[in-house]
């Protein structure tokens, strides 16, 4: 199960009013004063399970402070020593503390002596940090996977105070409540470009999500460029420049591999399919109006009549074991996303071929549910068969169809109803994760991070054994309102919330007593380059006096640079920057 | 009276399919297709009154169309001019369609022979603008201000379609329905950067809006440096960096005259003045506890116990002089917003030095209204004595109190309930904006904007005279959860429907035809990097494949550079982005 029973949580709190005061960044002004403990400075998002804080302060020397492992060769380790070590001194200006004990070095040590390859659903993330004036920082883990959540533990521990390093004498044993802590992107609604999901990804790490479920394709466009099938993004993507090459998907997967995120793609069908039409509408059932076939009901009255895959036909089904045999292979995690939610039935109503298909299997005529149940068997059953393992929305289960019981299903319907959906489709047998309460795009005014935060996906009336199956949850931000202008915004912090909620002890849910934290939280992810919005007024220190360093503009100057000199793009940017200003 | 009877309008929309597909810009995909008109391209937001857009296809060679005025040396025109072909000519890869009659010049005719120095509540923004093959382009107008409308509006009639510009022989009669089309931003519960507002001002030129109502101070923070009481912001804002200059005012004034807007200034008093208690407690009657005065009860219970403005004092009064003299001098426009709203009573209640003076003054001891008028009267009457016209919040004059009736009342409370407001306000004789249904902090999902577009300030049950009262309306961004991170995604283009409420005809109101037009203006928007959010799921063709060119990003590069090489910098700022994404 992947649900571990929880420890005594042991956390000491030294909560000095000296040190935050002292701390550069500094927190919530007058008008809506914080009624929550106030945390010290470097204080941890998402919570530890753990927590030893010693009033012991330490310092670091930025000049002299080697960070190690006894891993060799290990990509995953190295590359993150490297992305840690920028992490934490970002700031040239910031050196060591001549009143305080120097930490000497910073070890890694990895005891299976395994340099992972792809984080999995089974990952062990447990780490345990050590930082003690003589034996420096350990970080202690089974897994790779553990040592990246304790580097990056470890980089928020330490402040900056006075233009020198802090941090704490601390003791943290930690491990995730969840092992399914995921973040679903839509790139169908909108196009988001492929630097900007890196930019998802980085700030993923930054609260320990460990899954970025890519909604790739849907109804409204198909950017994913497939080997086997190109026609589809060459039809069906926004523009032929409106896609994901194999190249780009290759990167994405490598930038989240790097950072123990795992990439699960979702192909949604049969409904949401209107963007695989564009150039195989053969594999669509089509809308009949009048005793005529191809009547774009669709385009005319959106939503309710969308047009479904044809189940009528071998070729479909012939189709969708070419294309999912080249899914599996180009996208590396254990699991593929069918989607199958929202398989609406009304072109497959409209279609005398199938009433007849229906009347053939001995369905009654309204029995579209048996229709859909038949499509979705299949096609599970296909991509079952090509070794991979499989999610599914809700929907399919909701209306009485029986799948292979290792299918993960995702409860995404209901928001504060959820509870029902969970309790139903666990009393089934199946492993659940919950997406219902995360859904990030229904933004609203105010601190709605913390409904998000008091979600919790384990309340629910269930057995020990029901609850067992809840694998985790998902933050969500699907697109129809949301592209690179707000993306990143509307996010981050809110999806924080989610992200502590999947981490950290059940108990620790005072969103009062969180909101200290989490706007340090915001503060350090902006610090980081993420455009995280306010958790509550007041400021991010001298952050607030530089431009957002949003990541988001980086791509004209590193793309170009390989085909002209950094120096002319640049100063073609600035011009065109400043020509817009002035 | 502001507004104006509207003539009868007169579009003639040509609607080709061929037109929109050809253009660069394709507008909404699948699923939840537009209901409304589908708008030529080059559709301009807000919609003039009187438009008459014929087939005949013209287009301009960009390297040879002077742009003229027979006013000379007027530098609004000029830097206008300059704007406004840098605008046109974005993409150096579009030129003229060698199919099309090419227009020779532009030509800005100002009938008044005057060069406005700053726009003022009665200016006269009407303009003329007329495309022709033979006679060019001719943008008339009485007084400047009309002729920034009129470029404004060529500018967006123009569009590129396959790299080549066309513009339709128009004929355009235009002007406001009302004079006053504010903005409010919030600057004390977040630190906006000067390039940010200067990017806010730009924006707003994009959608006709003329009023930025700087609300600068507030509990939270005193950003405002003064000249007299340089105290209020040393110790009044976040910190000593997080402030405005007087340079910086005097930048925001120039880059907003320049654009035909007026800069109001509002210093909010009795209520949310925690910040001037900072550098100045005694300006503020202490709350009372246990027979103690100065217990911080605000810092522990929040907004409903805020500390007023002591009025039993003269000094109080000397004070508010001093420092709204300097105010009027520093801010350029005739009127100053004194703000007067929620000054709420508990720290006065507590006092004993209130009761006395009420007593004193022949008050009943619950009349605290009377000592918020006693109050708001004497202040107003000093800054009129100043020289300077007022604007107050509605609470006043809620509470009874009798003003100046030159006095500008703005209706903030109510959302949907202000027209009892409106109607009570302005049948006690006062002129009024409208804002309470335009808070663009109150973001919600999906399309929002549509609320705001329906709501006409003169909807309400009163006389023509208490109609012609409303001068106008404003959308209102107040900063509690928004910064630089999502300020200007959340202001564009909602901001946008409050602008066409405010200028285009009042039957203008069908939010479906609307909806096709607001989605081109969003995507000219972010092609002039503004990072508008979308209206719809959709695409901004080849603007997605492109950075959201954010003006944000500008002030390293722009600031440095009078330092450093601009090289040096861009190769900092890339070296750091660079290491950020991996």
């Amino acid at each position: 199960m992947a649900v571990k029973i929880t420890w005594l949580i042991w956390i000491t709190i030294l909560v000095s009013c000296e040190l935050y005061v002292e701390a550069d960044i500094t927190y919530i002004s007058a008008r809506i004063p914080l009624q929550g403990q106030r945390w010290p400075p470097g204080s941890p998002w998402p919570l530890p399970l753990q927590w030893r804080h010693s009033p012991l302060l330490l310092t670091i020397n930025p000049s002299n402070f080697p960070m190690v492992t006894d891993l060799e060769s290990c990509d995953v380790i190295d590359k993150a020593l490297h992305r840690y070590r920028g992490l934490l001194f970002q700031n040239p200006n910031v050196t060591e503390d001549k009143n305080l004990p120097v930490l000497p070095k910073l070890r890694v040590h990895i005891s299976s002596r395994v340099c992972g390859l792809y984080p999995k659903q089974d990952t062990d993330e447990q780490y345990e940090l050590d930082i003690h004036s003589e034996n420096g920082v350990t970080v202690t883990a089974r897994e790779v996977w553990g040592a990246l959540r304790g580097l990056e533990t470890f980089s928020q521990l330490v402040y900056t105070s006075n233009n020198v390093y802090r941090v704490n004498d601390t003791r943290i044993r930690d491990w995730p409540r969840f092992n399914y802590r995921g973040l679903l992107v839509d790139t169908a609604r909108h196009y988001i470009r492929v630097p900007v999901i890196l930019t998802v990804l980085e700030a993923m790490s930054y609260n320990k999500l460990n899954v970025f479920h890519w909604h790739i394709v849907d109804d409204q466009s198909f950017p994913y460029v497939s080997k086997k099938f190109p026609e589809l993004s060459n039809k069906g993507a926004y523009s032929p420049h409106h896609v994901y090459t194999q190249a780009d998907v290759a990167k994405v997967i490598e930038f989240a591999r790097l950072r123990g995120i795992r990439v699960i793609p979702e192909f949604d069908t049969p409904g949401h399919t209107q963007s695989w039409g564009k150039a195989y509408p053969e594999l669509l059932t089509p809308c009949w109006v009048d005793n005529q076939p191809f009547r774009d009901l669709y385009g005319l009255e959106g939503h309710a009549r969308s047009e479904n895959m044809d189940p009528t036909k071998n070729q479909t089904f012939e189709f969708m074991r070419d294309f999912f045999s080249e899914i599996i292979e180009v996208f590396k995690d254990e699991y593929i996303d069918l989607g199958m939610d929202e398989a609406h039935y009304y072109c497959w109503q409209s279609s005398p071929n199938i009433s007849q298909f229906m009347a053939d299997r001995g369905y009654e005529p309204d029995e579209y549910y048996k229709l859909e149940e038949y499509y979705d068997t299949k096609v599970i059953n296909i991509v079952r068969s090509l070794g991979a393992k499989v999610f599914i929305y809700q929907d399919p289960i909701e209306h009485g169809a029986k799948v292979d019981k290792n299918t993960i299903v995702r409860v995404w319907k209901g928001k504060g109803q959820w509870q029902d959906y969970a309790y139903t489709i666990t009393d089934l047998g199946y492993n659940v994760t919950i997406t219902s309460c995360y859904y990030l795009n229904y933004i609203s005014y105010g601190e709605d991070w913390r409904k998000y935060y008091l979600c919790d996906p384990q309340q629910f009336n269930g057995t020990q054994k029901q609850k067992d199956r809840i694998l985790g949850g998902e933050a969500s931000i699907w697109t129809e309102y949301v592209d690179e202008t707000n993306l990143l915004s509307r996010l981050w912090p809110r999806g924080s919330a989610v992200a502590e909620r999947l981490w950290s002890d059940a108990d620790v849910n005072d969103t009062d007593s969180a909101a200290f934290r989490l706007d340090e939280h915001r503060c350090r992810m902006r610090r980081r380059g993420i455009p995280a919005q306010p958790v509550l007024p007041g400021n991010c220190g001298d952050l607030d006096l530089k431009p957002v360093a949003d990541v988001i503009m980086t791509t004209p100057c590193k793309t170009s640079s390989a085909k002209t000199s950094t120096t002319s793009v640049c100063v073609w940017l600035i011009g065109f920057l400043m020509y817009a200003v002035f």
